[in-house]
């Protein structure tokens, strides 16, 4: 069954109808200034000439909105600000809301028109797995849906549906000649090159013309990327939307020919490490700026995950907003000093110096008649990086600026941390970077300008956590680039035991790391949340018992 | 459609059936070891007489296994040891399992006999609420599924099933003339009546008799409380297992008569108090044990809060595994530190005084050149605080015990609390209790003894963090009945603004703290698990988005 609605009221001066689609960032709950936003949108639409005007999934309340979809009041909010945004008059809107009604609440996209809604349409297909939780929130719609504008026949999806066949073989089937598609589609590392081919190959198959309209910006963990694709009829991509930016491309179609404008030429494909970087600068950009804090304070050690961080502290908010300390302790070398006061330098950012020595030194004094007789070993690193914790913090809770950790997502995945130690912190930049990683977008930073921002020391030296002497990582750990290729293999693949053996890992080796995995759970779990950009990321992605009896090599 | 099973070859010597019903605790993701624990009951309850032996939902796994589920090994892990479950003779076994094949994955039960498989059933209703996220792993079933024994035709359900209609109406329509359902049932308050009102009226109303089995122990923040249910078709209970304790429930069921025995009496209610202790002390004694840790270290402040935490550690780990560590500072009245000795000394734990100013020096002597002119505020409260935590872990890292921490729902709830200071802990056994609940807590645990374990001084006096001089939580919270009250309709009742305002609250008030439990999410998202008691825990029930936008008092 389709509901179709009939726009033709408006007239066809060239036979052609023009979309303008918004590929923008709204603010997951700020209900009232998304409505805000959308309504300058729509109205700078129709000055441009637009018929209709865009918005992706949710853009009504943001994406993931999470448990406020469970909130008694979403249905009066919603209420009120759907009639609101009725009232734009002149273009018809199309965006995406929680429609709640006596069936429950939908995930839906609503035709706007002259003061009334004239349509709705509910995403057939929720997706319940990875980051997402659609089936904890929403009824499943059942029902295809067109509407008629200028004499063509327009069918809407959301996000998920697009993926399946069914719904769109559906609106092929009842009629429609173009599809129109929203979306918050999270960034994932090779995610746009997969989109482009679905659209591609959708648009081809059924021979359907299709807008697809990303959502961009960050919220919590995952960052949207945009790159909104508009294909013909044939499968060519027509326009592709910019990445990681706010954008409004205006696509026009001609009804006769059948076939879209392509005056805008598709983006030159970004490397790797360039989308991986521009996401790990949106991601920290957006929290810190929703959460109200005045900058960002980063404790550097001298080595390379402090220093990238501080290069996309700088990216995201500006080298007036970031404050690096430098904690020294008797175990910091003279090099550490140097790289530390170099990154700063060469990024402009303020720049202290707190030695730990003092505190340190209370510390001890304090556990001293508990510790009588007993040896040194981890506790007294610990104590120093929970030192520093204390230290950061303290100047956060004084001066208002959010302390960012540097957990790489090889330290975190093994637990080469130390809980309120280097942990502390609102964002971890790096959380869903790997140590090998982590060089080759230090690489990266240094190659976009003529001055590289990290000193090469800092990219060429043996990492270490400078906790005791002489110490690196590679004491307490396998070598960075067999410790990545099993992690790989064990988080991003979800590979088990026999599988990475198989593929020539030593055995003793592969059950070591599998079982530091999963013996860091607890550490994992009070850490702090950081962009998601691998397909398995570390949080929502990924979750796990704490206290459980698996055993990693499945022996019994 | 039905699958039938014949299990008849069984001689029926005396026209009756006897149930071996295992309310029995599996660890998650020990298969191993579920298996192994699983051969001994039946072999123990075939000794005992038992026809057909009945273990809970997901009894292989565990539940909640989360995305243990989603390993790639689980096939065959499953698949080898149900092959050796089926060996167990004599006996027919159920058993809750997930079921890996071609259709995916489903949350099922078998029926083993003699060798083999009969037959199994795959859950119908999955709940996707709460805690729950049956969705994210499982298929749904679409079959009922029956089988006769000595001539009884006896049904399958599992857990949700029998809390909607449809499929016990199905399995009445197929001829089933029992129900055996399998469960994992968390523990709430008031959950055990809602089940028994259930069961009597699913009983009655299809005039089936129920075998209700359910799990029991913990499994992270969940705990399961037992409680199993027999009932009569006439909706009568005639077993009912007890709280909190693995137990064997033998019921015998008369073909003839169509009656369960009932010499087991039913346990007496337990008050709201003894069964939210009873769910605290299980929840801290699993997590704890299967941690791997020795024992608990708890901080002591003099207060209530780390008191009743004390007298539950005792409780469920017994004295000589936990820990206590006074740690005074300039603030700490003698009181406090009369109150804590005192708790200690009638508990019988090891008691440690830690003063913590040099560590407070040490800290602040650090600090001293980057607070220059700086004047004093809530950075310096914090500093003791984290002082504390850090060495809580410090002695947590030297001798092998989990630091447990003490903070209730209230506190939570607000914010009022310092991450990385009295935060840390692996495990916050009041999470879920509001402060006036610990004070009922604690009132009812001094009642179990002619000598009361909490001094009553530690109820009565007035709460305080004595992180300044003379400082009291009223100074900075509405009354603790206020809040709470308050607390309880926006969180456990999940009320907007406006309804709780027209209950009889002050605008202002409510409006200032409701903004104060949004802007805590990030300070929770942090914090320890602990047991979940409320209809609404923090945690995994109850999913906000870190930064958003949305308004407290839903004003446009």
């Amino acid at each position: 069954m389709s509901i179709q609605e009939n726009f033709s009221e408006i007239s066809t001066p060239n036979g052609t109808i023009t979309f303008a689609i918004m590929q923008t960032n709204f603010w997951v709950g700020d209900i009232k200034g998304n409505v805000g936003k959308m309504k300058a949108l729509a109205l700078d639409a129709k000055a441009r000439g637009a018929d209709i005007v865009i918005f992706p999934e949710l853009a009504l309340i943001g994406y993931l909105p999470e448990d406020l979809l469970l909130r008694p009041t979403l249905a009066e909010r919603v209420k009120i600000t759907m009639n609101e945004l009725a009232k734009i008059d002149g273009i018809v809107t199309i965006l995406g809301y929680p429609h709640v009604d006596n069936h429950g609440t939908f995930n839906s996209a609503a035709i706007l028109q002259g003061g009334s809604q004239k349509g709705f349409y509910h995403k057939q297909c929720l997706p319940n797995y990875g980051v997402f939780d659609e089936k904890r929130y929403f009824k499943k719609g059942r029902n295809q849906v067109l509407f008629d504008y200028k004499g063509l026949t327009i069918g809407l999806l959301i996000c998920e549906d697009i993926w399946h066949e069914a719904p769109i073989k559906g609106l092929k089937d009842e009629g429609a000649e173009m599809v129109v598609v929203l979306n918050a589609s999270p960034f994932e590392v090779g995610k746009q090159a997969e989109r482009k081919a679905l659209i591609a190959r959708q648009s081809s198959t059924h021979k359907l013309p299709i807008i697809y309209v990303n959502t961009v910006g960050a919220q919590d963990d995952i960052v949207f990327d945009g790159g909104s694709i508009v294909s013909q009829a044939d499968g060519e991509i027509a326009h592709e939307g910019a990445r990681f930016l706010n954008q409004l491309i205006m696509a026009t179609f001609d009804v006769s020919s059948r076939r879209f404008d392509t005056q805008v030429k598709p983006p030159l494909d970004l490397s790797e490490e360039s989308q991986i970087y521009q996401a790990l600068v949106v991601g920290l950009r957006d929290y810190v700026n929703r959460s109200g804090f005045k900058g960002v304070i980063v404790g550097l050690s001298g080595g390379i995950d402090s220093a990238l961080t501080l290069a996309i502290a700088v990216d995201a908010l500006g080298a007036d907003k970031v404050y690096a300390v430098m904690m020294p302790y008797e175990y910091t070398s003279q090099m550490s000093l140097d790289d530390a006061a170099a990154q700063a330098a060469r990024l402009n950012v303020s720049y202290t110096i707190c030695p730990i020595h003092d505190a340190v030194a209370g510390l001890k004094s304090t556990l001293a008649p508990l510790f009588a007789g007993a040896a040194p070993d981890v506790t007294e690193e610990n104590l120093q990086a929970r030192a520093r914790g204390v230290i950061l913090m303290a100047l956060s809770n004084k001066f208002g600026h959010m302390v960012i950790s540097t957990g790489n997502k090889s330290e975190n995945a093994v637990g080469y941390s130390t809980l309120y130690g280097d942990m502390v912190g609102g964002f971890d930049v790096l959380k869903d970077i790997y140590k090998t990683d982590v060089y080759r977008l230090a690489d990266y930073r240094n190659r976009l300008e003529e001055n590289p921002v990290i000193p090469e020391r800092v990219i060429t030296r043996p990492p270490s956590a400078e906790l005791r002497p002489d110490q690196k990582d590679q004491d307490s750990l396998p070598d960075y680039a067999l410790l990545d290729a099993i992690l790989k293999m064990y988080i991003d693949e979800d590979l088990g035991y026999k599988a990475i053996c198989a593929a020539g890992f030593d055995p003793a080796v592969v059950e070591r790391v599998l079982t530091m995995v999963d013996r860091a759970e607890h550490k994992r779990r009070q850490g702090a949340i950081g962009t998601k950009i691998t397909k398995k990321s570390f949080g929502r992605e990924r979750r796990y018992p704490l206290v459980n009896g698996w055993s990693v090599t499945g022996e019994f």
